[in-house]
């Protein structure tokens, strides 16, 4: 199949990795579609990158990297901090989903490779009708791309300014890898886990002498319940906690109340779920110090989620309780589809439907003016979607 | 309970009236969110026009009009397009709601009754979990507000320009009606409908002599199966060309295609469903022939729907139909939620969100990578969803 060069936008430069989907999912775009440059003013809240890539050819085989043979790819500890990001990602993909078919006992995941001629390529799992989840997603990627210079000088700040020719500056080459995950299980009693963890770098440009690399971590874990069990939720929370407390005790608080406020259905004044941690463009700490936040956040998915997932999966359950389910899996959709900037800008470019859309439910249900009982066990999840909660 | 005034954006000011969930809904919004009006050069295709409106109260009873009563609300053959128009709906509303009723022969319409108190309101009627529908809503509303002077100009185009001072232009005051529905069966062989017929009207403007009235007529019928009975389509669309061959040859062709656009779920490459007719911003016909056009429209959806319900809603299916008809209920979804102008306007701006979002679907389903098998049923109208065809 032949491959050919693709153009697409960004959601925001200095956030580019924004959401999980847009790691899962490789991007064959229509050219003609989009213009090659944004060339409008760019402000940095609203600005829309671009970057050109590849379309992917699904693989027979998981190749060792993803990585371009230009980059170091003996992903030893010394090595570069983009190997030893695949290797770590690539390395969870393999745990949470070996944790996730031990407990379903039922489906296995189905597994698509692909790669793209320029280098670059992912790995997508999907478990679909298991014996405790309805569809859980697992997927890596890794892309290589190339952003216009407003998008890396937005996304710099005023760094070395003086130092650049910002009249040289072309095009940036980046380089971006994440992995990122849904899983919806079919007991009402038992909560979705969401999780992305995403690495962003940039070359130094070319014909800009001082103009240096960028690089930003950015992620987060976050537990969607249809009925809370209090314990569960502090369990999830305090995970959540000591993995931040370990690199900065100003972590936790802060990335709960980001997680809060992303995950935030604005037509309906509500949260999809009862949050957990979230950040995106961390690059004001130490980069090895990142690398290893985000390695144990990525490593606190299996402790946190799987002991709620084993006291809930065989709880008995009412129709009730599953319509209820089913009503919240609603919410799930509509953030996904008018929130959530990967899944939005997924769609508009053109990204792989199947990969960017394995985040929905199976199934889920909208009921007109629905409205809990006041009180009821309901309520008190609508009331903590509403009002977010200090868990611990 | 004291009303406010609030300031909401349109989707695009020569189609104000975009599309039926618009009308469904009372629009409550913050004001502080939104700037008062829009001071950006404004394009056509992007224009994102301005109205304040008043938050809406309940009413235990359906008034005789929802017109201020500055306007002429007797009603008969000889009075306003506006208050001929608000008689119309609300007559199809009536004769819609009862036929719905008669053949689902279990649930009833719930209805709320809602007004403004500067004028305007609406009846919203959801019927849910019937023998026949699992969810059916038929609204009408009427809406007074105030839009920006050049919302009024590019909607207006060029005509009379010389005469008019646009620097004297202020915000001009509009009215605009419409009836709206979507209407969601049980069986998995009887289809899902919607129609919208809406009316717009701007007052002439005040300080700016020669300044004129404008008006547009807009909406369509559309038909979302999950199996194509052939018989069936050919009978829809074939009531539809009937009803726009009255008026003019060119009205079906066009209409047809528009609707074939407009349905068209981007990120999937296909339609909703089978179309039926759409059409906006309709000005460039004599007004009374356009309402008598609106009002023949209007008066088709029972006969072109409700035999083909008649004729399905007892046939027996399998679980797999069912399936498929969820998964038909997903695209339904995607393109309310994503694409749909009135709802993701509504969404953003604060409409009410259980009238915007009553068109979705009780219950939805998205399958990983689904593929219908080559020449099933399934794969016949993902076929005819991706390549629209001709019925008659």
């Amino acid at each position: 199949m032949p491959s050919f060069v693709t153009i697409v936008s960004l959601p925001s430069s200095s956030s580019f990795p924004t959401n999980h989907h847009l790691w899962n999912s490789p991007i064959p775009i229509q050219p003609k579609k989009i213009p090659p440059f944004n060339t409008k003013p760019i402000k940095l809240p609203l600005l829309r990158a671009t970057l050109s890539m590849e379309k992917e050819t699904p693989e027979p085989h998981r190749p060792e990297t993803f990585l371009r043979d230009s980059d170091d790819t003996t992903a030893s500890s010394s090595s570069s901090v983009r190997a030893r990001f695949e290797k770590m990602i690539r390395e969870v993909q393999e745990s949470v989903c070996s944790a996730i078919e031990g407990v379903d006992g039922g489906a296995r995941f189905k597994e698509d490779v692909w790669s793209r001629n320029g280098g670059g390529g992912g790995i997508s799992r999907v478990l679909q009708d298991g014996d405790v989840w309805e569809k859980a997603g697992v997927n890596v990627s890794v892309v290589y791309g190339v952003m216009p210079p407003e998008a890396y000088r937005a996304a710099k700040g005023s760094a070395s300014d003086d130092a650049i020719d910002h009249n040289k500056l072309g095009p940036v080459p980046f380089f971006a890898a994440g992995i990122s995950s849904v899983l919806h299980p079919k007991n009402p009693f038992a909560p979705t886990l969401h999780f992305n963890y995403r690495y962003f770098e940039t070359d130094a440009p070319k014909d800009a002498p001082g103009a240096p690399r960028q690089w930003w971590f950015g992620g987060g874990t976050d537990l969607t319940p249809a009925y809370i069990f209090e314990d569960d939720v502090k369990h999830f929370h305090s995970i959540q906690k000591s993995a931040c407390d370990k690199f900065d005790p100003t972590f936790y608080p802060r990335f709960k109340k980001w997680c809060d406020d992303y995950f935030y259905i604005k037509h309906r004044g509500e949260r999809r779920g009862l949050g957990g941690i979230f950040f995106d463009d961390l690059n004001d700490y130490d980069q090895e110090m990142l690398l290893s936040f985000a390695t144990e956040c990525s490593n606190s998915v299996i402790p946190a989620y799987i002991p709620i997932i084993e006291k809930r999966k065989d709880l008995p359950f009412t129709d009730q309780h599953k319509a209820w389910q089913q009503l919240r899996r609603g919410r799930y959709v509509e953030f996904n589809l008018v929130y959530d900037r990967g899944t939005t800008f997924g769609l508009k470019t053109g990204g792989r439907i199947e990969s960017i859309l394995v985040s929905l439910p199976l199934t889920a249900r909208w009921e007109y003016d629905h409205k809990p009982e006041e009180g009821s066990e309901e309520w008190k999840l609508l009331d903590a979607c509403i009002n977010p909660k200090e868990w611990i």
